[in-house]
């Protein structure tokens, strides 16, 4: 593909490019070749634009070029992301239904479904249209989706759950499965019935073997555009604002409320029944276990605001001479 | 549902009601209607008793009433458990066995089973009565399983593990799957065969993609009415003892025991060849290298005693300013 | 099974061992009987040599046996893994390809194939000789994949990745599904295409619900002999050098280099884009925010080198003490 006609598909400019190279892919600024495109969206590379054997660097306008041919976006990321569509498109899925679907009669399924083996679709479900059911999925009763449905082999959604437009499940994932509720009973656990359910907006994404549970009462929700990645853990009746993301490993304890446009950070774990405040973040590994303000940073465990912890920790590092000093100042004190 | 039956199929007590109310569910504090009960287990949402439009309240008998309308009740959280099921059974499933099941000819599986599309029993098999096996479980050969066994859609049993009466896997549990048990030989690493099982007793609850691995020899063994959250990882060899509850995403590396009625909260990890006492609590995050006393509560990373963190930590977030003190101290001095 | 015959099998000698025993199998040393073998690879349990009821045990050469019967190896803990071998085997397949796999005719699979029930293999796969694919596993397009490839019921292999000779998956394992790679764009998040594979070496083991993830770009890069725990998760684009071991629930973000025999025992985090080298260990619950210098071991949140970190941790379990010692110096000086 012609590297003009590319700038022109992503509306992006040009900027000391000689001819009109001849693009073969996208790849990382140390791996590109001298017919690939690269990007720099991470500070930690921008030295590599001195190296890089790519053809072009789509960098951001501020970006100090040197005469080193490149891409100018205003997201550099992102045009990256669509610079990649160009070339690679994930397998499509032919409509059809495979003969060894198991699918219930009273179930309603849109027009242009795939459905893969080994499907199965109970009674009194409802899916929209354009949906694609790879291998093994199973679609428990009276569970309601939306149109372009795509459900990768063996996701699971539970009874009565509900799904918006344009929801993804990769692999393994569970919506639904029962909440982590019991009651005391004497020595052992009565079980709660999980008489709620778990709801996903349009576009929300839930990647491989992550967990949603249902509700014990009214729903778990999660709005538009939501993005939770693999092995994430969201507990019974939590909410879950647009466009917040869940990276690896996190977990909601129940009844907790997160924000729109947050980010829990790699195994972060919060406790149930907290607000996390819009636009909050957590760094990786934070525990919280109380309310988060909006629009802050937060780290450590038990949590507090990033930058206070960073100072906290550079002590923490140094704490063995500190009681040293301490034991001197003591002697000299007797 | 009038709430005079209400209270005498829960053997629970009225006060200030007057009339006899049509209660049509049961729901959380803050989102009750007029027609709905509500509870009150957690002391965070004792005010909002005041506010509540429920038709009712279920409150310990300690619990000021202030002339509104409460159910008195000696566990409110059990009471709510019980008022649930009076208004939410979990979808039942009719016995009979899908003809797509594959069931070795050896396999015994006892009276009234529900068993669904496309699972596979291997030989030599052993099930009770009344189990559900939702689509796609897949019980390998040699298990032997207790009557009443619940399993959700993608649940496994491997080779020759044992389950007692009324065990619930969730979707996409793996019980007895080989434990992380491998011998260094020169640079490579040897895996050691996992010659042992797992043992779930009676009513033990797994859920969702939590995973109990076969011990490498003897077994693993989780004792009567444990409760395993979402995503966590029993190591091959421990035991686990019971009625006691693994919140989501906890993990025991292997051969550790762990007493009964403990609770290890969410993301809690303990080393290996390690004993927790009965009654021990562990709270979020916590990592435990090393024994826990019977009926102690431990927090922290390493986990220490809950109230001297709690101190500890306190101080840790004013080690700036500590570390500020000190050096002024250094200079009066000097 | 002969004790001398057991020995000559595994190379090893005998010491202060009279006639010649009938072996029945090997045990932990606390449960062995009177006619097991055990083993002490962990100082932990030596003192337990001494009232073990079994045969004989398995210890390194300079282990005082005082007169007990022992079986002298350089390295007991793989003896021990070698004596096991002698009783124990798990379950064998045989060749045979189930009525109701579903298998694609462009599709390659190599002679001496175990393939369970409702197996999926889509087009252009290749799978070299004598594997075994339990029930449910599901092989995307075009992939790849080596002899002897052992895949327990419920594993996925997704599109275009590919595995060398004598790969393990444990149950419910997910290879190579998208990587969490998002751009914003604006409020929403662009889903960036997962146009690169997951690419296992020869002899890799990954555990039950773990999930490496195909890159974004290039691949995600599993060496020789990795062995991969229960619900690890290991990010896009990452590379994982030869032998090295992950344990349960360790997570890497994207992007992270980690060398070659490494550890990272359970729970611990890695960020993304950094390099973790050759020989390193992390002991578990370590979080690991910046690179790790080859050959050294690390603890903490965020990471810091073991020993410091214990001394620091040591204070910090006296920092309430700390802070009053403070206070009275402060008062003293005034």
């Amino acid at each position: 593909m012609k590297l003009s006609d590319i700038a022109s598909a992503l509306a992006v400019t040009l900027e000391n490019v000689s001819g009109d190279l001849d693009i073969t892919g996208v790849s990382g600024i140390e791996e590109a070749g001298p017919s690939q495109l690269t990007f720099i969206a991470n500070p930690k590379y921008a030295s590599a634009a001195r190296t890089t054997q790519a053809a072009a660097v789509i960098v951001a306008p501020d970006f100090p070029a040197d005469g080193r041919p490149v891409v100018r976006s205003s997201n550099p990321y992102l045009t990256f992301a669509r610079a990649l569509e160009l070339f690679y498109q994930p397998p499509a899925y032919a409509p059809g239904i495979h003969p060894t679907a198991v699918i219930h009669p009273s179930a309603k399924i849109g027009a242009g479904a795939h459905i893969g083996p080994y499907v199965t679709v109970d009674e009194n479900v409802v899916i929209g249209e354009g949906c694609v059911l790879l291998a093994h999925v199973v679609i428990y009763r009276g569970a309601t989706i939306g149109n372009n449905f795509f459900a990768h082999a063996h996701a699971i959604v539970r009874e009565y759950c509900r799904l918006g437009d344009g929801v993804v499940l990769q692999n393994g994932v569970i919506i639904g499965a029962d909440g982590f509720g019991f009651a005391r009973d004497g020595a052992r656990w009565h079980k709660i019935v999980q008489s709620g359910v778990t709801v996903l907006e349009d576009n929300v994404e839930v990647q491989a073997n992550a967990c949603v549970d249902r509700a014990s009462i009214g729903e778990t929700h999660i709005a538009n555009g939501v993005r939770i990645d693999n092995l994430v853990q969201v507990g019974h009746g939590c909410t879950v604002g647009a466009n917040t993301m869940l990276c690896s490993q996190a977990g909601l304890a129940g009844s907790t409320k997160v924000g729109k446009d947050v980010i829990l950070a790699g195994q972060v774990g919060a406790a149930g029944h907290l607000t996390i405040g819009d636009g909050a973040i957590a760094t990786a590994q934070t525990g919280i276990p109380h309310d988060v303000a909006p629009n802050t940073m937060v780290s450590g465990y038990p949590a507090i605001e990033n930058k206070q912890w960073l100072r906290a920790v550079a002590v923490f590092n140094r704490l063995p001479e500190i009681a040293k000093i301490l034991r001197r100042l003591e002697r000299g004190k007797e």
